[in-house]
């Protein structure tokens, strides 16, 4: 167990003091910068020491082989992974001839702060040479929401007991050497080096590099210019060769004296366009951004984000370090998606090379319904990358002997990246869940031209699927056998009901959307007897049901499965699958996320509110969290059936997986998709919101660790505040025309005047029990 | 698709005449000789041309990484793959300057003729060089039988149209060029010069090679020695160095004289002895094949096959070609198992490198039944193997969190091998097979002193694997949960219908053997609650059933699956595993081979006559027969249920199986298992012969297509010869003590007098039907 990040907590800002070396892969992690376009792990400016540097540009990934100890039909051969790109932000400094490196002399006052409001990592550092002369090095960085190809930094530097002689050098750095991913020595080969050299060149205080990676042939430029006050040109000198650019800055300061440095970094790539057009594109970047200069950039990455504040904040009493976890989280969500546009949300957005970069169905079920109602443009940005990925999932389909589309399970391009088909060519439900966001979103926006555009051929694509995997047995049911739900320790069964449910949706929705535009269902091709035969199916749909125990089934006979030996289960077994294999997980009523349970929230309308109580006891015990995926559903259920503490256990969970590290991997990138679940539990499970089509309901309950909890959603336009307290809900509109909803079961229209109304008291569940060593996290 | 070699028929050899280069690689395979330790493709006496090279040790085999795409728990990491060892066979001819090859100059006469009563290979060429010179090579091969570490090649060669100046190398080759199997650069590269040279010396007129594996660290040595008829010493010469050792012949020959060399030549491996231990072992093998001699060895070679065929012979009428490929089948089951003694019988023998060299369940459910009948010393010796890598099946249980036993899937040393997991590790229905055949073994041949040392064991120690796996549920029936049977079509499955039966089958067995052997039982801890568990579990074994339909399911649910689309199947997407993903094959009524129906033969006693017509008709409908063990299975059971033409159309297949090359892939070794199924359709097929503990039972039918079958078995002791026509089968015991057996349900006592009794009516069972493409094969 390593030792782990300490945080100050303050509403709006994350701030760790000292240093500590050993967290330092964390650190980088959770102070990363991103704007969906461009991602910067927090390296300290000066490059060492370091976990893991990291630049990343959304999409641009590398090739590599997918080896098989016994290969199959249809296994993906060539696997993608993301890129360190060229680093544009090392900044090194020289005090006196000494590296500064906060390994070596000494540490006098170190800070970082990231802030919610201003969109910047700053930093601020006492820092003394092993010959005792000490500087103050401050510095200040974005990746541009307004700007997207543009980074920029500004660094400071201040002898602080005598006169000093500074150098100071400002890198572009392709192929930094990086500790290769896990031992497949395939993988480490095409990720070492993995950038070609095209094109250098330097002039004045500028430089630009040009690169293509090496087996997957994309192009990127790299382009850096800098500002400095009151240095006259001839201190400074530039040069450019392959891998680097340098600009030196080598100065006399005074005591007290302050070197400032504004650097701006531009990046661009692509797949097509050539080198000179690439260095075209960074270079007109360049020429914005020092238009724009560093003060209108910061004051308009801070517009930026008050504006969305305005409609996405979560304010709680009653757990101020909650409050910081879940303005973290928002904020996390915010950088994984705000600029991603063409380009995949991935798992770990764009803060380390986690799950090589993939984006899975964590962007839909779990990230897309928070951008959807905060910021519905990044949000119809990202189901436009899967739209673009679709003749990919449809020629996927035919490969498997299937029509209509199968989407990726785990991918950066849309092409299948999975090496373990079980869990991936066999999990459909990914497909149904793109589906499902679609709707969600067309509906929550009443955004017309998405539909016409994307949204009806992706909803008619995947229903087309699931009528070629499903049939009809002989009593006319519609089955869909032999694949694998959300709940990674079970797979290739029948039935499963989180895919059912996910695919009769699907169904539903496709029928309706050829209902609402005739004329983008006659383009595709649909016919009356082609949503005659979804209607039968969504209708006839299996829902494995065990009368004897009185709970639904996560699957057909999955009841009637071995129970798993928690109590010889000793706490160090878990993960599991780290010490069992899939075919003792598989084979026994184990479930490693919220299968089911996230069934009961996304397709609640299909259970009765005694089944989902008795449901979510019988999973409750099964249940052992080890995905990160799994807390934030478990808590909008928990806090459903009335089960307010857990839920709230649950929260905090989700909401600190990464600031505490509750997972042990933080240092390859933030979990995104279980920041999300951060306003899951608040909105969903507190808030009791749920979106069936364009109708829009609440049930909130607070635990009694929470005193208020006020949330804003965006709805069909319009801004939607909700003030929870113990007593009384407050619904509040900030412009935009009435609208119809339901309270507690309760409908009534909300206009420009607020609305109150009383909270019901809460029911009192059964007791649920936890497998040994998997109750929710509490803090010590 | 390939040419395919023609044979000449006849009763008791093999003979291949005239030469295609484009056959070799299959003829290499076909002409096999192995004596189970030993075995030599029927490579040509000067090395080449050459399909693969081929020189094999039983059990010696190399190390090499399995890599997974995406890796996981309790994966083998180590792979063994057999491994081509020291060529002793290769003896090269020059005539007159030029090197005799097939290729060149003009092939005048050439014929391979595999004896099946000499249990040699002969060769007889008639050869002329580019310059015209004219050569008659006659060569004969044998691996003995009698002694187990030795080959025996006489070689002739004779000029034809003038005195010729001829020079002869007979080699020991290491490290001969092989093309590496499949495409996996890290087992090309662990099987690119494999040996590492350790010691070479020569003197006269032999000479030795030792070396050892670079991964696997095996030492083999091997040597050889030459006698010569009328040739002076000073025109020999012998050499060695590190991968070659040879000893040259340079003769002036007068036309129709005849030069003839006969080499000897040993071969011992260890993982232990030193080299000075393992070259003595070769100089003694040699020094007593020397003392045998040539004429005594082949002498030796007929009586051992002479004493095989007295006990083991089929003679059928009506079928002559079927007649040599019985025993051709036979004579290949022999020969992979006769002294394989401490190691596997694996699926290909040792004539090829087909599947890296593993042993399967093929061995106990295929194999060892021919042999228990047939030559049980062998069977003993190959259970005894097992029982040899019982410690690895105990820790693999133990590494999977189980009890007991779990032998590996495929493996050479005992360790799993299987780099999938779904049809490896999750198949454990290889543990009850196993068990199966050495309750069979000891029922079989009364052998108390294997059952004491052995068999005891191995049924304790795998029935505790099927408590481990299998749990009673909430109503008492006992589960086993997600497995994979024999049908490899189908996976990852509840209550496979085979496993189910073969787990009963064990309990039930070791409940049996505890209570005939209490000292063993008291050893092994077995207590009285032990096995009234085991008996509790048998009893109430789940045993699929699908009441509707009136049939019994491969697995649980498996009867409400989709029904795979045959009518949209090309021929060309034949065999399926190539064209579809396992996805789709395994969610979709599709068998790969005999998985219930074969569960219908060797558990015959858990269904009534009514239900295997039923489950024949339903099953054969679905079976694609992708796999070589498939036909043997469908054809026992289709004589049983009365498709007596049917049964002899699988009876061809599976005998014709490589000598009409049906799979296409003959070239990397012959289907072993296939070939015993042979013997599996004339015996239990034909003849009706079950075997129910220590009770034999026979119900012969003939189909119109054959008018007599006569067989043998060796039945505790003593041999049972039965000869049935199309009216009536006649009983007679050669030697031993009378015998109660069942005619078609009529008790009987055999004696020293011959029983001949009536045949029944044959049954008119309803039509049954196969998939597009899938009927058996016919000749043309």
């Amino acid at each position: 167990m390593t030792a782990r990040a300490e945080f100050q907590i303050a509403p709006w800002e994350l701030r760790w003091c000292g240093f500590d070396l050993d967290v330092l892969p964390d650190i980088e992690s959770i102070f990363a910068l991103s704007n969906g376009h461009i991602g910067l792990r927090g390296n300290l400016d000066e490059g060492e020491p370091v976990g893991t540097p990291g630049t990343y540009l959304n999409g641009l990934y590398e090739h590599h082989e997918l080896p098989y100890a016994e290969g199959g039909y249809g296994y993906p051969e060539d696997g993608q992974t993301i890129v360190n790109v060229t680093n544009g932000k090392t900044i090194q400094l020289f005090v006196q001839d000494a590296p500064m490196d906060m390994r070596y002399g000494r540490v006098i006052e170190h800070e970082h702060v990231l802030d919610f409001r201003t969109g910047t990592l700053r930093r601020d550092t006492i820092w003394a040479s092993q010959t005792g002369r000490s500087v103050r090095i401050r510095s200040e960085r974005l990746v541009s929401f307004t700007q997207r190809a543009v980074v920029a930094i500004r660094y400071e530097v201040e002898p602080l007991d005598s006169d000093l002689e500074l150098v100071v050098q400002s890198d572009l750095l392709a192929n930094e050497a990086v500790a290769p991913p896990g031992s497949d020595p395939r993988l480490a080969a095409a990720l070492d080096r993995p950038l070609v050299a095209e094109f250098a060149a330097a002039q004045k205080r500028s430089a630009v590099l040009v690169h293509h990676t090496r087996r997957s042939g994309l192009r990127v430029a790299s382009a850096m210019d800098h500002q400095l006050d009151n240095v006259p040109d001839n201190v400074c000198t530039v040069h450019a060769e392959q891998d680097l650019a340098r600009m030196t800055v080598a100065v006399d300061l005074a005591k007290g004296d302050v070197l400032r440095m504004t650097k701006f970094v531009a990046y661009g790539w692509s797949s097509r366009r050539s080198t000179p057009a690439l260095r075209a594109q960074v270079d007109a970047a360049l020429a914005q951004a020092k238009q724009t200069g560093w003060d209108q950039l910061v004051a308009r990455q801070r517009e930026y984000l008050d504006a969305f504040w305005s409609h996405a904040d979560i304010e709680i009493e009653g757990d101020v370090e909650l409050q910081q976890a879940i303005r973290f989280a928002l904020f996390q969500v915010l950088q994984a998606g705000a600029r991603g546009e063409s380009r995949p949300i991935s798992a770990k957005g764009l803060t380390g090379t986690g799950y090589g970069g993939h984006a899975f169905w964590d962007t839909e079920i779990f990230v897309l319904p928070v951008l959807t109602h905060t910021m519905p443009e990044a949000a119809a940005a990202a189901l436009r990358w899967r739209h673009s990925t679709l003749e990919r999932a449809k020629r996927r389909a035919r490969e498997l002997a299937h029509r209509g589309a199968m989407f990726a399970w785990r991918t950066i391009n849309g092409d299948e990246c999975s090496g373990y088909w079980p869990a991936g060519t066999a999990a459909p439900h990914v497909t149904a869940d793109i589906a499902y966001a679609t709707a969600q979103y067309v509906a929550s926006t009443g955004d017309e031209q998405f539909e016409t555009d994307y949204g009806a051929e992706l909803l008619v694509e995947t229903a087309r699927l699931w009528m070629s995997l499903g049939h009809h047995d002989s009593t006319g049911q519609f089955r869909i056998d032999g694949v694998t739900g959300p709940d990674e320790y079970t797979a290739l069964v029948d039935n499963n009901l989180f895919t059912n449910l996910m695919a009769q949706h699907n169904l539903t929705e496709a029928v309706a959307v050829c209902a609402r535009r005739p004329v983008e269902a006659r383009r595709l091709g649909v016919t009356a007897q082609e949503t005659a035969g979804w209607r039968d199916a969504a209708t006839h749909m299996v829902v494995p049901y065990n009368p004897d125990l009185g709970v639904h089934e996560q699957s057909e006979s999955f009841t009637r499965l071995a129970h798993w030996d928690f109590a010889r289960t000793p706490p160090s077994s878990y993960p599991l699958l780290l010490h069992y294999p899939y075919f003792e997980l598989y084979r026994t009523q184990v479930v490693k996320q919220a299968d089911l349970t996230l069934a009961m929230y996304l397709r609640g309308d299909a259970f009765t509110a005694e089944e989902k109580t008795r449901n979510f006891e019988y999973y409750e015990a099964l249940t052992v969290r080890d995905s990160s995926l799994s807390a934030c559903g478990q808590g909008v259920l928990a806090a459903e059936v009335g089960h307010l503490q857990l839920a709230y256990d649950y929260l905090v969970e989700t909401a600190l997986i990464d600031l505490h590290n509750l997972h042990h991997n933080v240092s390859s990138g933030l979990h995104i998709a279980a920041l999300a679940g951060t306003w899951m539990v608040c909105v969903a499970g507190f808030g009791g919101m749920r979106q069936r089509g364009t109708e829009l309901t609440f049930a909130p309950a607070l635990p009694n660790t929470l005193h208020r909890l006020k949330f804003r959603i965006l709805w069909r336009g319009s801004c939607l505040a909700v003030d929870v307290t113990a007593r009384e809900a407050t619904y509040a509109l900030q412009g935009g025309e009435p609208m119809a909803l339901t309270h507690h079961g309760q409908p009534f229209t909300l206009g420009a005047d607020p609305v109150t109304l009383p909270l019901p008291e809460p029911a009192s569940p059964p007791e649920v029990t936890h497998p040994g060593n998997c109750a929710p996290y509490r803090r010590a």
